[in-house]
Formats: C-alpha cells, structure tokens, sequence
C-alpha cells in the first residue's frame, strides 16, 4: 500500500475513534518522546552538525535543535491536546424541521491532512498531536535537514499508537530526501483531503501555486500598529513596544508602525529613542513597507489621517492582524469595520493573535486566508461536517 | 480599472453595507428583471437561435430558454433572498478573557466572488443576488451560448443597482467570447477571493485543478439508495422512486441502488417493474457504478452486507449525498458514521439535500468537499470571519 492508501485506512478507523482512546493514545506519545529523548537527542545532534557544517545561520540552526528541555516542552504539549474538548461529533446546528425530518450537521474529522514544514522538529509532535485528536491521519513531509530528528521523533509517536490500539499509520513521515514528494503530494487530490503549509513566505507560495489539493494558508503576518490622532501616547508606546520586541521572529510581532500627523511631533521622539534602546531599526523607505523582517526591525510611515492609515493597510498588510491605538469610538469602529484581517485589535497588542492566548488551545498556525478557516486554528477547524438527516419513510412532494 | 479592480473597490462598498441597503437593491432587481422581461427575451431567442443551429440537444437548449415565467421566478428568487436573514456582523463566538480582553469572531464578506457556470441564465440573477445580500461583488462568467441573455439580464441588475445607489461594479459580467478569460479567473490569486464553479464534472475537475484562487467544488452527485436487511420495503419503494424519479436531472437524485442480499428476491421484483413502469433503465455493470447520470437510469448492485454497501459507497461515491432504509438502529447508526459524505439519509429521500428543503433559504450550490462549506451552501457559506480584539491598552506578559 502507498502512504496515502495506509493513511485513508488509518483515518477510517480514527474517525470512530473514542475520546479516551484518542487521548490515552496523546498521553502514551508524549510519554514515549520522554523515554526516547536519548534517541532523539543523538538523531538531532547529526542533523545540527550536518547543519552546521554546511553554514545555516545560527538562529536557523536554534529553530532545528533539540534539547531535553525541548523534548519535555514537545511532550507537554501532547498532554495539553489531550486536555482540551474532542472536536468531533459536536452538533453543530440542528432541529426538526416542519415536516419532521430530524437535521443534524455534525463535525467530521477531515480524514488525511497534509503538513508541509520547514526545519522545527518540534512541528513533527504538535502536527501529530492536533491531527490526532480532531480524528485526522497526517502525512509530515518536514526538511530535510531535520530528516534524522523527524524519524526519531515518529518512530517514538508511531510506537506509542501502536501500543495504544490505534494504527500506527495515523502519523506517517514522507519521504524528504527529494522534492519529488513535496509535488506528490500537492498532486493528491481525492488521497489528501487538506494542506497546510507551514513556514516561509516562499514555501507557502509554492503549495498555494501549485496544489490541486485545497490549501490553508498559515503564517505571513506584516502586521500594523496605528496610532490615531486620539491615541493615549502612553498607551501606544506600550503597545507598540511590546508588539514589536517581546518576541520579533513570530508572525504576530509588528512589523509596520503608522503614526498620524497631529500626534508624530509629541510621539515620535519617545517612540524612536525607545525603540532604539530596545535596539529596534526603524526604516522608513517605501520598499520596506511590505517586509515582514520577523526581527528587531519596523518600518514607519506618517499618515494624514484614519483613511490613509486604512489605505496604507489595505495596500500593504498581509490579513493577518492589525492594531489600532485609539480614544475615539467612532475611530475605532471605522478601523475595526475596514480593516480585512484575520484580527483587528483595539488599544490591544498584535501578540494577543494566538490560539492559547484565545483561549482556544494549541493551534497549527495562523490562518491568514478567508475560505474555511481565518486566524488561530485550533482543533475545531482541523475538522469538516457532515449532514445526518433522519426520517421515517419521508419523500420529496 | 480592471473588471478585478472595479470589483474589489465595489466590494469594499459592500463590506459596510446595510440590511435595508442591500435589501432595497434586491428588489430593485427583481423590479427590473420583470421590466426589462422583453429585452431580455429578445436576447435569449438570439442565443437559443444559435444553439438550436449548431445542433445543441434540446434538454440544454431548455435550460438556455427564458420565459416570462422563468424570468418571473428569477425575480421571485431575488425577493426571496432580500427576506433572508444577513449574515453579515453575526457573531460567531465571543467573550471576555481573564485578562478583560473582549474578543468577538464575526461575519465578514469574502470580498470578490467569482462564479464559472454553464448555460443556465437563471444562474446569472441567483447567483448576482446571494452574493449581494452576502456583501460580496461577484465576478460572472457564465457560458458564451448565453452571452447575450446574460448581458442583458446584467444590464438590468446593474441599472438597478445604481439607482439604489449600491455600486453597479457588484455584478459584472466576464467576457465569454474567450477561454482565456476562465484562465485568468483561475489564476487572480489576491484579486478574487473564492471561485466557484457551477456545471458538469469537467468544468469543476478543470477548476479545481488549475486554480490559484480558492476553490469550492459543488454539485457532482453520485447518490446511492442502500436497502438494508431489516428495510421496510414499502418505505424503501417508496424513497427509490421518489429519489430517481422525481427530478432526475439534479444532483441530489438517486443514480445507485444497493439491495441486501437477504431481501433481494423479496424487493427486486417489485422495484424493478416499479422502476420500468416508471421509465428507468436498470443498469448492473460495474463501469456504471460510478456514472452520474441524471437521466432516467440506475446502476444496481446485490450486497452481502452492511459492509460490503459501505465499501462500495466509499468507492464509487461522490461524497455528495447517500441514504440508508433499515429498521435496525445499529445499522443506522454504522452507516450514518461510516459513509463520508455531505449528507447522509436515514430513511428519506436524498431529495430532501437542498438549502430550500432544509430551510437554509436559496443556495450557490452544494459542496461536495470538505473545506469551508459541505452540504447546502447559502448565505452564511459566501462568508468569511475575522476576530474583533478590543482592550485597554493590554500587552502580551
């Protein structure tokens, strides 16, 4: 059988599956990553090294080492996912209708995801993890460069299934020596049902381009804060501090900074001399204006008013998550009706875009598209529906 | 401006549109279909003339024809789309966090909708109308053997549009003189949000391949009758009959029957003089198992079991919408898990898998796939979503 027959009859048996098993099989998998941490560590110190030798920066290299530490962190969160609500079978609308025909839309998972990533092993676990538990089999085609660390890592998953009951196939690993297997399976229409890329804005263009299986874009996020003539100046400082600083190298951090005219002479001086003593660059040419440096740099831009601000975004944010610093309503609704992102936020930081500060639990990325799911993607939008319509002899006048 | 550019700018419009906006257009249109009926007709003899004179078959050049009956309905279609509720500003969820922050998911446009259809006029005001109410500018392009129908029936949306003041660029139409303009629909990433095809199974297989822009696959049904072991046979004459014979040109007919061995000898004799009675050839080759056929015909096989139905579904099914007959309520029970499909029927006719029926209101299509939308897709399924995030100056700790 080819990894995608293995994975449709793994998902077939998954898709019954009961909350206990499908958790009991969580915890074993996380259990089974502590006790090959050794194997895993080994595994991953040959990719670093391979890594290294060929001269990948630093922090790509940081992104593909695993320590102890780490692996406990992978571990937690499977236990986390085993915690939060089964997705599947939840009646998502229903009723009877007048001529008693009983309607239910009940949530189904997908049946074979896909996941396409770059080099973080630690994505191999979490895909695992959340696929599992909304009743999905998953096919992980990772880097190459973290071929040795991914193996370890699902031969640890793999057995756990097994010993559980549930079929090992339900996390298989593809093959990453070669990109013939990324095209496979952009190509799988009808074995896959879902693809999520993950990583690089070029990567997620490739699959976006030239996938017949349907794509959920995740990631890019070139994400604004405004600051509007009746900001709170204090209030804005903040925020924009802490959107571009606490963590630069995630989807949700700052990238652009729009400041109006009226407030730029009272607000720019504290903003620049504190965004330099953070050791933020502020750049503020042109062609900068639709970089997500995803680092300790922001672009600027003065606007003459909300609708420039609005303009500037539409022609140059992403759809991921926008800011706007405000003390007026009317200021607020305007920015909050145009503005077309997954997340619009109110006197609130860009940082809040994300599946555990939501609330919603652990998520598979960020959504930036508009057709089936936008913003943090948890377990819920890792599933379908399917109509149950029951009568008793009903027909069609 | 681009048709593209005109669209979008439109769609912005839309977005912030009110119910009584939106609704005052929709009837404007149905006024000025039902003012502009001679024209139009005039139009479509034009197109029916030509299709007649290349030899088209006349079940298509019936579905090319209007009538001022069929323009009548038209119309009727858009009053009845200004009752439905607006989905637009629902909210989808919402709630406070620990932290105070206010967070609401809510309804929002896709933005540019783009419809790929064959040569059905009707479609041309149905489709114009849901996604208006939706808030959303759309794209048409329908079949160039309805060229001239459908520039006029545009031109009355349109100048009905304008003068409700809602702007006229919310429908245009597509040239259809050239394949090339399909291509370019397919490949306006970022310009069209979400395209839908509206047609026969080339069409959509063509669509879903070579598209960049978000697809949502409608219609094709291969539609089974499963009669169970413990099956009333009344009940189950009854549904096999309602279900092919009724309206067998539509996607929700029946075009298989499985029969349990243990009531075969009991049920085919009936069915089948039933079924000829009625006019339907009975069809028992394997390569028919999976043809759609939307005529008076049925493919028929002899199960040993349960499971051996399911196997078959799952094989020759088109995911659209399957029914089981049975007594047993473990056997409805297994097969309403099992089958992954749209809609699954428990004792009623899949005629019943229809936005109307089920009181979803007037319908694009019914999905077939998995993402976004499965099932019936009216208003609430020509939306996105996108989170409200509302604070008082909250950073990330």
């Amino acid at each position: 059988m080819s990894i995608y027959e293995k994975a449709r009859a793994a998902s077939i048996t998954l898709a019954s599956a009961l909350r206990t098993q499908k958790d009991a099989a969580l915890l074993a998998m996380a259990s089974a990553l502590e006790s090959s941490a050794a194997a895993i560590i080994e595994a991953n110190a040959a990719d670093v090294e391979v890594a290294r030798k060929s001269g990948t920066p630093e922090s790509t290299v940081d992104r593909l080492l695993l320590t102890q530490a780490r692996i406990g962190g992978m571990a937690q969160g499977l236990r986390d996912i085993a915690g939060l609500p089964d997705p599947v079978g939840e009646v998502v609308r229903g009723g009877t209708l007048a001529n008693g025909l009983q309607v239910r839309q009940i949530r189904v998972p997908f049946g074979v995801v896909g996941i396409i990533y770059e080099a973080r092993p630690n994505v191999t676990a979490d895909a695992a993890g959340l696929t599992l538990k909304s009743g999905n089999a998953v096919l992980l085609r990772g880097s190459g460069s973290a071929a040795r660390s991914n193996a370890a890592i699902v031969a640890a998953l793999r057995s756990a299934l097994a010993a559980t009951g549930l079929p090992a196939d339900a996390v298989q690993l593809v093959d990453s020596s070669t990109r013939d297997s990324v095209k496979e399976l952009m190509r799988a229409r009808g074995q896959v049902d879902v693809l999520i890329p993950r990583g690089g804005a070029s990567l997620i263009r490739t699959v976006v381009e030239e996938s017949s299986v349907p794509v959920i874009e995740t990631g890019v996020g070139n994400c604004h804060i405004y600051v509007d003539e009746s900001a709170d100046l204090d209030m804005a400082l903040r925020i924009l501090l802490n959107a571009k600083v606490q963590r630069p190298s995630v989807c949700n951090a700052a990238e652009s900074l729009l400041v109006h005219a009226a407030v730029a002479d009272e607000f720019l001086p504290a903003a620049m001399k504190a965004l330099a003593d953070n050791g933020v660059t502020v750049n503020t040419n042109e062609e900068d204006f639709g970089t997500e440096f995803l680092s300790l740099e922001i672009s600027l831009k003065i606007v003459d008013s909300l609708d420039d601000a609005i303009a500037h975004i539409r022609r140059y944010g992403s759809g991921h998550s926008e800011a706007i610093i405000t003390s007026s309503v009317r200021a607020a609704a305007r920015f909050t009706d145009a503005i077309d992102a997954a997340a619009v936020l109110v006197n609130a930081s860009t940082r809040f875009v994300d599946g555990g500060e939501l609330g919603f639990g652990a998520e598979i990325g960020i959504s930036t598209q508009k057709l089936h799911a936008r913003g943090p993607m948890g377990l819920p939008e890792l599933t379908s529906t399917k109509y149950v319509i029951t009568g008793d002899g009903h027909i069609r006048a």
